[in-house]
């Protein structure tokens, strides 16, 4: 059992209004199994997060990122042996035609059709985070391991339900 | 030899136009003897960077941090075998009376007077950001085994000497 914590970035390259979205649909024994999330993945050894964003974006997707901007950690629990520092970004600026990606189909999918999508339920929160522009936040998200959202924590205060 | 990066808070309490330092002066093998630093230190399994941030301050100075923010990652790199992420804040609102610290000595220093200390090369650069109110930042110091610095990168680019 590894109980050493992850450390990854996710990334939303936007562009007229849409997100451009992973879906996981091509990995086995991926925790993010069919599910629609950005792209990024693990550091490398020495990485800074940004550093990892730039090689993940093209890893994934072939662009290459001009102007992005990091907005929140998110720390992810899940059940009692993982936890991940996501370090989450958005992407406006970008060059290069979109690839095919090895780990799953990427779509650019409208903001605000986002939420009909198979997400993490917690993604919800930091999507209207991010869509209000809130400044550089930290959101801790623990799941038990049939990815049931209990527990939120925007900035140190539980995030209730009626505020999601 | 542990090659696993290491999870850190460093945090600046701001007062009168002071910040509280940490003189290490008390701990043996510590990779920051004598040096002056922030408080803080490493997560313990699952604490998101602001639990952690608010227990080390709470375990250092005897203080509760009322009002704080996030302001950059610094990743720091020590030769081959040492990399640690530093989740950098600054605190400003703060309850509780200032206690004796096991690690060192805690004194308030002027923050134009932060320069004269021996603290590490590279924190005069995120000083300077921090006291011209920079947005979020992603650092990279990458050290020597003699504590030389050498190389800085600031969100992607080299940080020349004639920028410091």
């Amino acid at each position: 059992m590894d109980k050493a914590p992850q450390l990854t970035t996710l990334c939303y390259i936007e562009h007229d209004d849409k997100y451009l979205m992973l879906h996981r649909v091509k990995k086995e024994n991926d925790i993010n199994k069919d599910k629609y999330i950005g792209i990024g993945g693990h550091f490398e050894y020495g990485e800074s997060p940004d550093e990892c964003l730039l090689r993940e974006a093209r890893e994934e997707t072939g662009l290459t990122l001009t102007d992005y901007r990091a907005r929140a950690i998110i720390t992810f629990v899940y059940g009692e042996n993982v936890v991940e520092y996501m370090h989450l970004y958005t992407a406006t600026g970008f060059e290069g035609e979109i690839l095919e990606c090895d780990e799953g189909e990427l779509v650019w999918i409208e903001k605000d059709r986002v939420d009909e999508l198979d997400i993490w339920e917690g993604d919800l929160i930091f999507f209207d985070l991010l869509n209000k522009d809130t400044e550089f936040f930290s959101l801790k998200l623990i799941y038990d391991t049939d990815d049931r959202l209990i527990k939120a924590i925007l900035n140190g205060k539980e995030y209730g339900r009626d505020e999601r």
